[in-house]
């Protein structure tokens, strides 16, 4: 069971915050997208004046039995390395985070290697990683509800902390394969139209990926209306528990930074249990991948930049925080027309 | 006189940047547009792993006789008020920089009203706003050369400071008039291609925007390949002023962020003066103007984002900040994979 309550957003500081927008002093609008930025926050915050101060970035890590099937060109055991990169802050999500003031949070939701306890490794793992879906179901639904249900704990401790801002991050060799099943399905896509190279395979084994995608989905016949059912026949630990993380966020009025197509792939799950979720969502950035663009439009979500970045980890949504930032600290400490003796348009 | 020596970037520690990016733990590539900042920023600092520490907004203002043809909505008395808000920390830019880390710094480049002196103001007024370019030359030869100098001074003098990184930004009623014109000039274009509404003006304003240009390039007939003689007819004193602002930079090593269409125009100009400034310069966003975008591609600069943003004043450039930073910082951070004990690609 996933118990999950989500409220509209505070219309009236929204409103608030678009009419203080207004009287700033600068042409009405001139500040594009940050003034609606702004104004989504505010009602995100329940406050017309918002200030973000606690932001942190989650990578959650999980491995795909999937990968039996040839769909990457980096050995399983990467994902476990670079956890154990993660926590030496060696990964580009470090630098990233880093220079956006961002603290880091590492989740393991189901790494198929075993990993040393550390702070800033929570330990989280369903399994060792999923099953392989070509085959089986990748999860049992008492896994997939588990690892969502994970998520949603993990936003209440970061509510009990008051964090303001998430990113979320992932890592998992194979996960876009399961990531192109998921908005294939959910969106109402071939898989073709849906699927790129990951990490950088050749045209063969694209090919090859299309095909066990095209044939899992076959196996398990879906519903496209049921983001557990899904999850748990194509999907992963680590995007199951994003999913949650991101249900949770929004239960608890924190704002969450979609990153790549794998985030995007799990907002979509997310959005399938509970679609008030995505008024607490904000894109980021346009990933390579094909499938990310199809995700976001089904979310309405817009990205901001488009900087050709097919990494994950969260490094979109990391690189995106100093410019979420601004547009509120534009909102709350510029002056008004009034206040700064500036003469209004004529 | 304008004497400037620009370098080329260094191409050592570019490719040197570059060979480290395929090392680094990711895919080869996967950072995008971060792994090709962060080379062209290593040739700029003649460092294959370089720091960005210092960072200043310069925001050149000045006033503009034209505003006598009805090109602009706003009184010419916002350009000055608009300078003592800058002062006072209540604008846009204030907002950004701060979010960004950056020192601002005002430039009265030739403002129309008497302002105090401050200790974020400097003072290289060259006279009470520009003549109106639609009757007679916009400044002198004399003049045109002098605000030019003057920004390559501050240029040197930031050097001095250990400045690493300038995000150029302007202040200037009816000065996208003067933009448009230059835009039309120098990448030859009809001026209906290249004029936009700038701070908001109606259908009717607009048409006598683009009849005014038209008019004024015919009266004087510059010469599209000398930019002093296209700024002393057409130009403004913060426009020359950041045209020399850019090529002081390049003068100097430090990395330059191109804002809006305005501060694209001053590109144009310090392109005509030096093509080898060009180098040096960095895309910041797209602006809503139509001839951002042309002035862009004829520079070969590549915005980084498009927010709708159509204010100026920096804030496009001094918002990218922290992106340019988090590419230096992958670079210079992340672990290789020999480094981590990840394996590489199968």
């Amino acid at each position: 069971m996933i118990n999950i309550d989500i409220q509209p957003l505070d219309n009236e500081a929204k409103e608030k915050a678009l009419t203080r927008q207004n009287n700033l002093t600068k042409p009405p609008g001139s500040l594009g997208k940050l003034e609606e930025l702004s104004a989504q926050l505010a009602g995100i915050y329940r406050n017309p004046l918002p200030r973000i101060t606690n932001k942190v970035t989650v990578v959650a890590a999980g491995d795909h039995g999937v990968v039996d099937e040839g769909v990457s060109q980096y050995p399983q055991d990467v994902t476990g390395q670079m956890v154990l990169n993660f926590l030496t802050g060696g990964a580009a999500i470090n630098a990233i985070s880093q220079n956006s003031n961002s603290d880091i949070m590492v989740v393991d939701a189901g790494v198929k290697s075993d990993l040393p306890s550390h702070p800033q490794l929570l330990s989280m793992k369903i399994d060792k990683g999923t099953k392989n879906f070509a085959k089986q179901p990748a999860m049992t639904i008492e896994q997939a509800e588990k690892t969502v249900n994970n998520g949603i704990s993990l936003a209440n401790e970061l509510h009990k902390q008051n964090t303001d801002l998430v990113a979320c991050g992932e890592m998992g060799i194979g996960n876009t394969t399961s990531a192109s099943a998921i908005t294939a399905i959910i969106c109402d896509r071939q898989p073709r139209e849906v699927t790129g190279r990951g990490t950088g395979i050749d045209q063969e084994s694209l090919k090859l990926k299309i095909d066990v995608i095209e044939k899992s989905i076959l196996l398990h016949n879906p519903n496209p209306l049921d983001g557990v059912d899904i999850l748990s026949k194509v999907g992963g630990f680590e995007i199951g528990f994003l999913a949650g993380l991101m249900l949770g966020c929004a239960s608890n009025n924190i704002a969450v930074l979609i990153d790549g197509f794998i985030c995007t792939a799990a907002a979509l799950i997310a959005n399938a249990i509970n679609p008030h979720v995505n008024d607490y969502m904000l894109g980021s950035h346009k990933s390579v991948e094909p499938g990310h663009i199809v995700a976001l439009e089904h979310l309405g979500l817009h990205p901001l930049f488009d900087l050709n970045l097919r990494l994950g980890e969260g490094t979109g949504a990391a690189l995106v925080m100093p410019i979420i930032q601004a547009s509120v600290k534009c909102l709350t400490d510029m002056a008004t027309f009034g206040e700064a003796g500036v003469s209004d348009s004529s």
